[in-house]
C-alpha cells in the first residue's frame, strides 16, 4: 500500500526519543539512513541542548527534538520522606547513606530558556510528551518554523492536541516502552492498545497520525499503515543499536528471557512508564501510591541504581522496553532501512 | 495480500463466542455469510447444548462451539461471605434480601457429559478458553473429527497450547472484550496488546494463528493479516448485530460515549475480563481482592444486576466490550462481509 509520507522525510520512520539511552550519535545515524532521528531533551540543560543541536547540523534530512512538558510539582517533603523510608531496607542492604542523596529536579519541562536555545538551530520537528507547553511557548516553537508533534494515548487526547495546534499526532499504544504520554487523565485503565487506539485516532482527527507501540519489524510497519498511520515511531528496537548509549545492564535485560515481561510502573519517576519487570517492580510495584509526583520519585533511586549497576545488576534501574523486542541487534541504518521495507 | 485460510471457511472471519449475548441465531447468520459462527457453551447445560447443536445442523460451512475449561474452585464460604458483605450497601439500596441469593456454579467447565452431547452432532471446530481440558477429554474431542482452537494471551501460553495439541491458536490481545483466556499466570501485567502479541505468537508456533483483540473493521483485518494472522476472531462488533441477544442496557452502553472506557475487571466472575466501566467497577474495582475465585464471584451480583436492569441501568451488569467498538450496528451478514473486505 503506497501512503504518502507527511513527515517529508525519505522514509516514514521516526526513531523515538529515549532520554538516558541515546544522543545525537543515534539520531544522526538514523537521519543518514533516511529516517527521522530524535534528540531526547528531557534530561538536558540549556548548554547540553545547545551542544546536541550543534551536532545535529550535520544531519541529512529531517530530525526531531523531544521535550517533556509536565507541570513540575510543588515539593512535598512528607511524600518524599515516606518514599525514602520505604526504600530504607535497600539503602541498608547496599551500604548507602540515604542522607547523602542529592535532591535534583530530575527532568525539566520545556521552558523559555530552552526555546531560546532552539532558536539558535531550529530543528525541522519538535515533539512533546505529556501534552503541549503553554500557548505562548508553543507559538514560539512554531514561529521558528518547527512542525510540532505530540503523543496521544486516548482519542480524547488526540482531539485535544489537534485543537491546540499539533501538526502531527503520535498515537502511543500501551505496548510502547518508556513513559506513557498520558496527560488528560491519570487512570491507566483508559490506555488503549495500538490496534484499538490507532484507527480511532485516525478517524477522530484530520492531522496525520504516527503509530507507536509494539512496532519492531517491517510487518508491524505494514500493519500500522493498514490501520491508517502515515508513519511510525519505533523506540525499543533502537535501544539495541550500537549507536545508542543504552547501559550494559539495560542491553543485557533486553536480550534476556525475562524481557517479555514488562509492566507499567510509576516507581522510577512518579509517572507510569513501561519497563522490564525487575526486583524493584516486583517488590514495590508495579504501581505504588508511595511514589512522589513526577519526576521526583527518581532521585531516591539514583544511588541504589548506581550501586546495583556497578555490581552488574539492573535491580533498581528503569529498564524501559516495549512489549515487542526484536531478537536481534542491528545498526541504526540497518534497522531503519529494514523497518522501511514494511512501508514500501 | 493473499493469505490462504487454514480454517477452510469461505471467509477468514470467526464470530467470537459470547456467552450471555448470543446463541445459534447469530452463529447461523454468520455462517450463511461465509464466516465461522460460534456457539458459546459456557453457560449451557447438556440439554441446552444439545438443542443448540441441533439448530446448527442447518449451518452452511464451518461452525464452532466454545467451552471454558477452568478448574472449578473448592467452595470458600469465608471468601463468599466477605464478598457479599462488601456488596451489602447495594442490596440495601435496591431493597434486596441477600439471604435469598441462589448459589449456582455460574459456569461449568467442559466435561465428559458435554463430550457425549458433542458426539451426537460434532462441530467442525471446538474452541476452548482458559487453556485446554484434560488430555483424555481433548483426545475425545479430536476423535470426533473436530479441530481444536484455544486462546493464548502470552507467547508462553501459545507454545504450551501447541505442545498440548491445539490445531489452531487464537492470539488474544488485551484489547479484546470479555474474559482474558489467560491460564499459565494470573498476573495481568503479563498481558500483551495485539500489536505485540500477534507477531510474537506467529514466530513462536507452527500452527496457524488467529488474531483477536481490537479488530472491528476491514482495516483491522488487513493489519492482522500483515502481522501474520491466518484469520481473525471478532467479538465486540457482533454484539451490536440484531441477531445477537445482547441486553438492552448492554447495547445502550456500547453506543454511549462512556464506551471508550473499558477495564479489565474480576468483579463479575472472579477472573479478569474487559468490560465498560460502570458503577460497580468504579466503586469496587476494577480488580478486587475480595472477588471469590472464578466463576463464584458472579452469583452475588445476579439480583443486583436484575434489579438495576429492570430500572434500565447497567450499574451491576457485565458490559463486556473490547477497546474498539464500531460506530454503527450492522446485521451479522453485512458485518461479516464488510470485515472480509480487509482480507481480500
Amino acid at each position: 500500500m503506497a501512503v504518502s509520507n507527511p513527515l517529508g522525510s525519505q522514509l516514514p520512520i521516526i526513531q523515538a526519543p529515549m532520554a538516558g539511552s541515546q544522543d545525537s550519535r543515534l539520531a544522526l545515524a538514523v537521519c543518514a539512513a533516511g529516517g527521522v532521528g530524535s534528540i531526547p531533551a528531557a534530561m538536558l540543560n540549556a548548554e547540553a541542548l545547545a551542544t546536541e543541536l550543534q551536532r545535529m547540523q550535520a544531519a541529512e534530512g529531517l530530525w526531531n527534538v523531544n521535550f517533556f512538558c509536565h507541570q513540575p510539582p510543588t515539593r512535598d517533603v512528607d511524600s518524599e520522606t515516606r518514599w525514602r523510608a520505604s526504600l530504607a531496607p535497600y539503602y541498608l542492604e547496599l551500604g548507602l547513606d540515604p542522607a547523602g542523596i542529592p535532591d535534583g529536579p530530575g527532568r525539566q519541562p520545556f521552558a523559555a530558556a530552552l526555546l531560546d536555545v532552539l532558536a539558535t538551530c531550529p530543528p525541522p520537528l519538535v515533539s512533546f510528551h505529556f501534552g503541549l507547553p503553554s500557548a505562548e511557548l508553543l507559538a514560539g516553537v512554531k514561529s521558528l518554523g518547527c512542525r510540532v508533534l505530540s503523543s496521544a494515548t486516548t482519542v480524547a487526547e488526540a482531539r485535544w492536541l489537534e485543537q491546540q495546534g499539533a501538526d502531527l499526532i503520535i498515537a502511543q499504544g500501551l505496548e510502547a516502552g518508556g513513559h506513557r504520554g498520558m496527560f488528560l487523565s491519570t487512570d491507566i485503565t483508559e490506555q488503549l492498545g495500538t490496534f484499538a487506539l490507532l484507527p480511532q485516532v485516525v478517524a477522530a482527527v484530520d492531522v496525520p497520525v504516527i503509530a507507536a507501540g509494539g512496532i519492531a519489524d517491517p510487518a508491524g510497519v505494514r500493519a500500522a499503515m493498514a490501520l491508517g498511520a502515515s508513519a511510525v515511531q519505533v523506540g525499543t528496537a533502537y535501544l539495541l543499536c550500537p549507536e545508542a548509549t543504552t547501559s550494559a545492564v539495560h542491553r543485557a535485560a533486553l536480550q534476556a528471557s525475562g524481557a517479555e515481561h514488562t509492566a507499567l510502573t510509576n516507581l522510577f519517576s512518579g509517572r507510569p512508564a513501561r519497563g522490564i519487570v525487575n526486583r524493584l517492580i516486583r517488590e514495590q510495584g508495579p504501581m505504588s501510591a508511595l511514589a512522589p509526583a513526577f519526576p521526583r520519585a527518581g532521585n531516591a533511586l539514583v544511588p541504589l541504581r548506581k550501586a546495583a549497576e556497578a555490581a552488574g545488576k539492573g535491580d533498581f534501574s528503569p529498564l524501559w522496553a516495549g512489549q515487542h523486542i526484536p531478537d536481534q541487534a542491528r545498526s541504526a541504518a540497518e534497522l531503519t532501512l529494514w523497518l522501511a521495507t514494511g512501508a514500501a
